[in-house]
């Protein structure tokens, strides 16, 4: 049996990470150092990439080579995620989203596309909406669940109806920047602690790589609500003030529960949509039933075509 | 009887405001247009300024002619006070800081001393720990609520049990942007609503002109606690990087009740120096029982000598 009580982060990078054929670097940004890699030419339009929940800058691996050919492109580690910064108490969109605000004035130094997965999506969205004027070209939101990971959502289902749970198991057990690591007695525990329809889910025998470089604390901050206790998706929706390029991957609703098995419902996906066209934006919606949730990672060529697709569309 | 329902703020600036000798100026932050004025030489050092709750920047409109003479000062109205933008559901030190540092960024331009009172001092607190690197050259935190501006503070009194009352009853009858604005009711009702302790404090008949520049969405995000719930003083102290000056003014504990009337108590003040000194920063304490909560406000010559000196006796 493994013990893995505080075990893995930056505090103890041999047994956190691994190695990539891109280098990293950190940059300072006040509260925290963030760690970013990069590919491209700076003759080439800028273009940030922000991870989902679980995922680090890594996961945009294979959509690099592409992406490079066409951008600067700059794939981050969030607080909390990969070789950055924990920040115990204080993982908010809103911090995160400024982290980002840094990053573009640090590092990018130019107006830039941002595109997010997941939760990423939701900061592309925050960025949108709430960076400095001239920062930010344009967004790619990634499958987001735009409400649907909030805990009192304006329109569907919420968190607790959808992954929630699963955030709730590895922060209970895991704890806090790994503080706990009962990763055995998680996987006993889930059939028990999960509702129905998250039962099925594989929990495997050791922890694999993305969630060794995730802080659980990350999953506690969605379960709980304080992610987003300050930022109301709606409003945020509203406040967009660039083109928008919304994509949408596979989501089943279960008709008997109600559970969302993917990022948003449709319904939420159109409340989306019209809240972004009241704030007189010009938004791309792009459906991809048989897509899973990461476009990049699964299908990065499909990702890149339709990113590129998309910005030759604009008219910036 | 005068009606106030929704008559004050940026979007009613007739009724709102009122004229000063200095010149005002908006610059736009991303989400917020932030009011300014300023003083003095650009070769001189930069001065942030930043008001407490209920104050706007002409709070400092008495101190700054001497300020002028050693600094180029900067006073503002942050989110949610004087012409500044109001932003519901979104105020919280992480959001107000970071406006901050985009302020220092897009006008000051340079490092900059920065000194708040009240909630502004608790802001300064915030900038001296989580500004950008390079932004801060020392923070004044005058008469600071640390701690006893918390729902849950790490020691001594929380917001109930000083101030908060009298944010919960502003905010109620006044509502969020004075959607409410049911004034006289306030005024009515106070006597019932209040605790013993702060029955005594008078409400004058009309609004006086500092509440009419203050959104009471201020005083419900620190009554309910949101304004803090991602930024605990305790580890925001702990990651102070530059030197403090902490001044304490007028302070009484009821010994039969706990009620704190003032900023922080003698523990709460002993508590941050602790906590500054483990973080590794130079940190003078000044004690001023006989001095109001505004020094700036009320006594300018002791506020500007009280800064000079310290500022003199730094080695920077």
């Amino acid at each position: 049996m493994t013990q893995h009580r505080s075990r893995y982060g930056p505090h103890n990078p041999d047994e956190t990470y691994v190695g990539h054929a891109l280098s990293e670097q950190l940059v300072d940004l006040g509260e925290v150092r963030m760690n970013y890699a990069t590919v491209g030419d700076d003759s080439s339009p800028a273009l940030l990439l922000i991870p989902g929940q679980t995922e680090s800058w890594w996961g945009y691996e294979a959509a690099m080579p592409r992406l490079a050919e066409h951008f600067q492109a700059f794939a981050v580690d969030l607080r909390g995620q990969g070789r950055s910064t924990r920040t115990p108490g204080r993982y908010t969109l809103d911090n995160m989203g400024n982290d980002l605000v840094r990053f573009i004035d640090a590092v990018i130094r130019r107006p830039t596309y941002v595109s997010g997965l997941s939760s990423g999506g939701v900061l592309s969205a925050w960025l949108s909406a709430y960076a400095k004027p001239g920062q930010v070209v344009a967004a790619l939101y990634e499958d987001p669940p735009l409400f649907a990971s909030e805990v009192r959502p304006a329109v569907g289902p919420g968190i607790r109806q959808c992954i929630g749970p699963i955030f709730d198991l590895w922060s209970s057990y895991l704890g806090d920047q790994w503080s706990i690591g009962a990763w055995d007695a998680m996987r006993e525990s889930a059939p028990d602690r999960l509702p129905e329809w998250l039962k099925g889910i594989p929990i495997p025998e050791e922890p694999p790589q993305n969630l060794k470089e995730y802080d659980p604390e990350w999953g506690r901050s969605f379960w709980t609500g304080t992610v987003a206790a300050s930022c109301d998706h709606e409003r945020m929706l509203r406040s967009v003030k660039v083109p928008v390029l919304l994509t949408h991957h596979l989501r089943i609703t279960n008709d008997a529960t109600g559970f969302l098995f993917g990022a948003m419902s449709d319904q939420q996906a159109q409340r989306a949509q019209d809240l972004l066209r009241t704030a007189g934006v010009s938004v791309e919606y792009r459906s991809f039933p048989d897509v899973g949730h990461s476009m990049h990672g699964d299908k990065p060529d499909l990702y890149v075509d339709t990113l590129l697709a998309w910005v030759q569309s604009l008219d910036v």
